[in-house]
């Protein structure tokens, strides 16, 4: 095998990872981060975030480019469906953690991927978000994962999804929820 | 003022929204949605989503298209920054669910609006990712949303701001958790 062939393992470079790691355990203040994303509203229920600029290893950071996304509501749902509900986007936020999190997790033990994929559901009564039942919540009654891997043996890939699970951090936000403050400028 | 005038506010259909709450209240089994995405690993961190399909008044429906977002991690976090991360679609998520709830809000209170701008920020220490702390959780620590609202009078925004955070999705499931079940077929 070659230097690279060592290093870099399920498209992960692995000596990077165990740089870093070694790295924030000489200064915990290189992992304190903070993202942020802006957003403006366009027409009715169509609005577009913009995901550029964030706080980490102790500076200000930018991503390579600015990232938009828009969300709307179908028509079912009084919108233009220019783009998907907000619910849909934590679906989505969901699967890439847990994904991101299983290709790097499997790459630190030496697990060797083949397929990673997944469907994520999740199941809202919109009686709640209507106001016609004080019963029913706003969010997401359950969600549900899906996840196909192929590469090693079994019992490695499941126990790497099992670590992905207990490292996750959109896992973490959607199962155990986040102080959220709101302010408002109506000046 | 002209009929279209009259059913349109602030870009929401106001007619097609009082006929889908009336509907609604006829039959509550039409507000019984599920929403879907699935996702493929591609190399790495990087990951790709695909949201089309979802069920909901009583039918399966599609959006117009199939959407796909990818997600990856900038390069301070061992990846290759070819889209924001999962964490940050979360911001996007609950930015975009607040703002088309002031929009549908202020449409059904006949509140006027020209501008509604927003900015979340979320605090994260990776030392819980990273599995060098047990005392520091996985997600984000707080998230801070802080809106401009532009329009009509400040105190009637700010009500409609307020009403939308009672009423909106993505705030229940980000402050309130969601339980999520993962299953794994590593056949």
């Amino acid at each position: 095998m070659t230097t690279t062939e060592n290093h870099v393992r399920n498209g992960v470079d692995t000596a990077t990872l165990f740089a870093t790691l070694d790295a924030v355990k000489g200064e915990t203040g290189i992992a304190k981060f903070q993202f942020r994303a802006t957003n403006q509203w366009l027409s009715g229920t169509h609005n577009r975030s913009t995901i550029h600029g964030f706080h980490g290893a102790m500076q200000e950071m930018t991503h390579r480019e600015p990232f938009t996304f828009d969300a709307d509501h179908p028509p079912v749902l009084v919108g233009k469906d220019n783009a998907p509900t907000p619910v849909e986007y934590v679906l989505h936020a969901l699967a890439a953690c847990l994904t991101a999190g299983i290709a790097n997790i499997a790459a630190a033990r030496g697990v060797h991927l083949t397929e990673v994929s997944s469907t994520v559901e999740g199941d809202i009564d919109l009686l709640g978000i209507l106001g016609l039942s004080d019963e029913v919540r706003n969010g997401y009654q359950q969600l549900r994962v899906s996840f196909v891997l192929r590469g090693d043996d079994p019992e490695k890939l499941r126990s790497v999804v099992e670590q992905s699970r207990r490292r996750s951090a959109v896992y973490d936000v959607v199962t155990n929820g986040v102080p959220v403050s709101i302010d408002v400028d109506a000046g």
